[in-house]
């Protein structure tokens, strides 16, 4: 899923855009809402790839596949470059023209985890209290017999600056912000991401100049199932871990009675960086097989568990468009791309390389859908999108509308693979899940297969397909995006 | 916990025994229907405490200090000793009349524990899917670098019985019986733990017969959050482990298309036997100071948590009790006991000393309540009592119905310490908690202080205090339980 410090950039960039917008634009913006109705045929056609969706189980046989036979598939892992062949020769068996995107990932490594709270108040002689943990990606390492120093618990970078260097240097500091679960569990599980992903993704380096000797966060996420959530962390020379909500608990409540001393031993190593391969695969469109609509989702994970909800499924989703097509003999006037992209989780290398790799074709790239917020019952799309493309896609959420996935917010974000293509006026889009559990499972051992319901998997394969079906095919492309300067 | 193998037969024993009361019984249990109201004065004390109980934080710290500053409490470890102590000399200070009932106890230690699938369709080469297990209490261990064997799995004894030595011998045998989440959401999660638990306590002994060289049981428990349940396994002289549901439903699934190989790797020891001890606190009657009625929890818990809901709990709200009729200056007519069993989670050594060391005093023991069943809403109670009883305490239970803790059922159990103390005629109770969630985090590492709620820990304390003084303080003794012969 994405980080969500790039977004807050596409985000202020599309407020601004949206703000400034001419008269001129708003004139447009009216004449289009009143666009005529899609052509029967088409429409037709809609109704076709989203029924067959509906009775397909294409798209969870490739989440299986992806989760349970290949496993965990974290950038730099033989089962990250297994996914990448399998996904690309199961494309190719579709009939697609498929290509393979190199780009340089890193290669992290989790190591041994363990923690001990090894005095503290009330402590029993001879015994010690167990931390649940686990290490953030580029989390640096203990020595391997660990190391020993007292928890300073802190709320938020605020607490952590006021304390300041006398009394972090040479301790561990706990960021003990609380990721919301009330409002996640009200539908905004994102918001209360990002509102908590900072301590995770920019803690260490924080820390690190006032001399702590590691980092650890509150693990971002709803679990209470003292389950740790692991994540991308900028690299920042220091041992970087998440405990469970429970742990921060119990330490944050230790620490309001005197000293807390944990013993740490984190020993995951950062390898040099190995090749990394996007899967772009074409069904060439019929009358400007130059413009391209992307279908996809990213085919790293975490590891701790197998990568279902993130994001096998998006993945899943994407390859059953081509399914679909090839299935219902269908081939719209543009090309359908489907992209299985590499290190989202990690760096999002693989985005970076496509923006890098195909600068120039941004033009001719008239839409990008990325699923990456779980495999929950879809209510529609986000997006990033000039305003008038809500009134011309109307009738094609009409066509998702029976299974309740009609939703198209200009949410200021879509996916990360796909937004930065934003600020080359591409709409982009991702599919807005019921994300109300989804960050419970987030970059836990506990994203597995199970994770998935079939039933809802199938809605999102419909929705992605429909709208992409629409895009393809459409006689004009979609206005795109206003440019920012 | 319970141990549910016990329940079948005190069950069966009452269920016989009601059954057969004779029509002189039936008439007594109407009379008894009309017996007047409570005094004014007692019914304005059993508010007292109520509304004492529901203002007081007392076992919300206790259970707190059992959890956060002394930890896990199996038996045999030194936090097992030092809440025996903690326990102890808290209700010195309250100024009970303390002593210890020294027992044997098993002392069994979890070691390493470690599991990953080293051969399945569809492996990537170089890689293998990890299993997130944890050893059942006295599982045999297996050699310090571990096994490797097939897996075989089977959905219950049948299957397992169809495969036979031949299939089974030199194999690992996963019984992959699915605890009915529904069930328990329902409500009903006691109903659902005892269909699954057999094949945790008996799973060893049934498969060790047939050659299998170790037995994994789906974890009996409702987390989806791939969090294994240990509990109580009888020895068997094999290395036995919980997987998670997760890894139960991926180990299932690979099965179903090949061979699927694992390596195994439990290190557990079982030690000598040590001295374990039930506290024991009276506040002595009035009147009546050899009738006891006793007010418990059990003090020991499985070491993966903190032991909060199973059962420090438990352990605190009986505590309240004293703490309430000490504060409030309340001498019942008879005498209070306090209890904090031990060993009830492996082997259930403090009850079954205790049956021993007061058998002659049992006719004295008017009523026996534990909690046991987690620190959810109560609703009331269960028991095993003479079916006089309910109409004996409904205006009792009236004084809790405004919190919603009135029900009183005969249920047939009670709670494990006290269930056989029912044999011998005494009336038992157990606090009917709201059930729900209970086994979600029963024997997992999420038994933690967070998952109870104050306001309801508070709930329980008044239900227990304001049933206890009842009995204690009536004018006659409660009505004893139909013994069986």
């Amino acid at each position: 899923m994405y980080i969500p410090t790039r977004f807050g950039k596409i985000l202020a960039v599309c407020t601004v855009t949206v703000a400034l917008l001419s008269p001129v634009a708003l004139s447009a913006q009216t004449q289009t809402e009143e666009a005529p109705a899609l052509p029967p045929a088409l429409t037709a056609i809609l109704e076709k790839l989203r029924d067959a969706a509906l009775s397909s189980d294409y798209a969870w046989r490739q989440a299986a596949h992806l989760t349970e036979n290949i496993g965990p598939r974290l950038s730099g892992s033989p089962q990250a470059e297994a996914a990448v062949n399998y996904v690309a020769d199961e494309l190719r068996r579709l009939g697609l023209d498929v290509k393979l995107e190199k780009v340089m990932v890193p290669h992290w490594v989790r190591g041994e985890e363990k923690a001990e709270l090894t005095a503290y108040p009330g402590q029993v002689p001879g015994t010690t209290q167990k931390i649940v943990l686990t290490a953030l990606g580029n989390s640096a390492a203990t020595p391997a017999e660990g190391l020993t120093a007292e928890v300073v618990v802190v709320n938020n970078f605020d607490e952590l600056g006021v304390l300041g260097r006398e009394r972090v240097s040479g301790r561990i500091v706990l960021f003990n912000e609380k990721f919301d679960k009330r409002m996640a569990a009200a539908g905004h599980g994102g918001a209360a991401y990002a509102e908590a992903v900072p301590y995770r993704s920019r803690g260490a380096g924080t820390a690190k100049p006032l001399g702590a000797v590691a980092l650890l966060v509150r693990s971002v996420g709803g679990a209470d199932y003292r389950l740790p959530h692991t994540g991308y962390s900028a690299p920042a020379g220091i041992p970087t871990a998440a405990v469970t909500a429970e742990d921060a608990e119990l330490i944050a409540h230790l620490a309001q009675q005197g000293r807390v001393i944990m013993h740490l031993v984190l020993t995951p190593k950062t390898l040099p960086e190995v090749a990394g391969y996007n899967v772009i695969a074409d069904l060439k469109g019929s009358e400007h097989p130059e413009q391209v609509v992307i279908v996809s989702g990213h085919l790293d994970s975490w590891d701790l568990g197998t990568g279902a909800i993130d994001d096998a499924a998006g993945v899943a989703v994407a390859m059953q468009t081509a399914q679909l097509l090839k299935k219902l003999g269908l081939t719209p006037r543009r090309t359908m791309r489907v992209i299985a992209w590499t290190d989202e989780e990690n760096g999002v290398a693989g985005s970076r390389g496509y923006m890098a790799d195909y600068k120039d074709a941004m033009p001719n790239h008239v839409g990008a859908i990325e699923s990456d917020l779980g495999a929950g019952h879809p209510l529609g799309f986000v997006g990033i999108f000039n305003p008038s493309v809500e009134a011309v896609l109307r009738p094609v959420t009409r066509v998702l509308a029976p299974m309740g996935a009609n939703l198209m917010e200009n949410a200021g974000e879509a996916a990360a693979d796909v937004n930065p293509m934003a600020t080359a006026g591409v709409p982009v889009f991702g599919i807005m899940q019921d994300e109300r559990t989804y960050f419970n499972y987030h970059h836990t051992a506990a994203d597995t297969l199970d994770k998935i319901d079939p039933r809802e998997l199938a809605e999102n394969a419909a929705a992605m397909a429909v709208l992409a079906y629409a895009i393809a095919d459409m006689q004009q492309a979609l206005p795109r995006t206003p440019i920012s300067q």
